[in-house]
């Protein structure tokens, strides 16, 4: 016998918008940007990743980058004072983007001649998992204080949805109960296709393998 | 001149429940049962926490718990082996749970003769934040390494909502850039009567004065 009861809440109807993601994917191709959609949980150290990024990718692509966030222009202002483009979204309080927001997003930075656009999504890792940005690939960032054994509880959606994980803060691995092993495990039970990547965005440890991986789908 | 240029994304309307949240809460305090809607990120220790609380007032009064998650069994499956009344509530996706569904979970559950339930809302501080759930008084976790500087950034709103603010993991304070005098600052800019509780779920630590804010609540 149970322990507990377990009551399914009725949700609202999530928007659809799987074909308005299609269209503007496809648009997107079209133009030769990719767009890459970045999630993460609020601390898990994003923008110091993307910081990074830049840094290694600058010299051989056109970068530009949409902040995404609920009102605060704190990320946007980092990212400015590395000289790249970039744009910030206030959400006006929504947790996530559909493809719509980001399509708005996309038109009033006006991306035409950018090789890579990053969209740092809302600082969650539940909603913005839900909706379809339009994006050519989804990655997430997980950070070691955050635990391992996050894929079997809270978010199991967003494994599934993104095609690349970073496992960042990997410099702080001793100081945690953070087994590098089984989260890789647990995250490939959610997708086997999921390409992994621990890095510490403090140190630049593992930083080239992520940007490696990047270069090539931008480059596809 | 700004760096950058910052755009207002057009929000869907969000679900007016202000109405159903003050009728629930009228109907929980003829009951005589406190609810407390606890929130954090993933990570941030929420269930050890509610663990430790249970330990700490089971004694003197009637507690049930409620687990709302997307899809997951993980933090009932640890509170149910502290021999605490508990339910999971399963969202199937959503990021919050408004008064709405916070009713029905309640329902389900059978809270007469309980003195306190807890709820353990999704684990984000986005959404939540957004939606009264009805609950007399509303409290977060914030772990240290989420860092200082989170109620500037991503969530300012639900600093607005809170009466009480944990602050887990003081344990291992050294090995961050966090300071707990400039995050009790910033949090009190965004709420001057918020009541902020430095604790380690873990070792034990502080957890007594956040409990006797919880006991002084629930008697109340």
């Amino acid at each position: 016998m149970e322990a507990y009861k377990v009551y399914e809440i009725k949700q609202s109807v999530f928007q659809v918008n799987d074909n308005e993601a299609d269209l503007l994917r496809q648009e997107l191709r079209q133009q030769h940007t990719f767009l890459l959609n970045l999630m993460s949980s609020p601390g898990s150290g994003k923008t110091t990743t993307l910081t990074r990024t830049i840094e290694k990718l600058r010299e051989e692509m056109r970068i530009g980058i949409m902040e995404a966030d609920i009102d605060s222009d704190v990320d946007a202002n980092k990212i400015a004072r590395t000289g790249t483009r970039v744009i910030q979204l206030h959400t006006g309080g929504m947790c996530h983007l559909d493809a719509g927001m980001t399509r708005q997003g996309l038109r009033e930075f006006g991306t035409e001649g950018l090789d890579l656009v990053v969209l740092e999504n809302v600082g969650n890792l539940v909603c913005p998992a839900e909706f379809d940005t339009g994006a050519a690939k989804n990655a997430m960032i997980l950070s070691v204080p955050e635990g391992h054994d996050k894929p079997l509880k809270k978010y199991p959606l967003i494994f599934q949805v993104c095609d690349a994980l970073i496992i960042n803060k990997i410099d702080v691995l001793p100081y945690f109960d953070f087994d590098l092993e089984k989260v890789t495990e647990f995250a490939h039970m959610r997708n086997p296709n999921l390409e992994i990547f621990p890095i510490s965005a403090k140190t630049g440890e593992g930083v080239d393998a992520w940007c490696d991986w990047l270069r090539r789908q931008v480059r596809n």
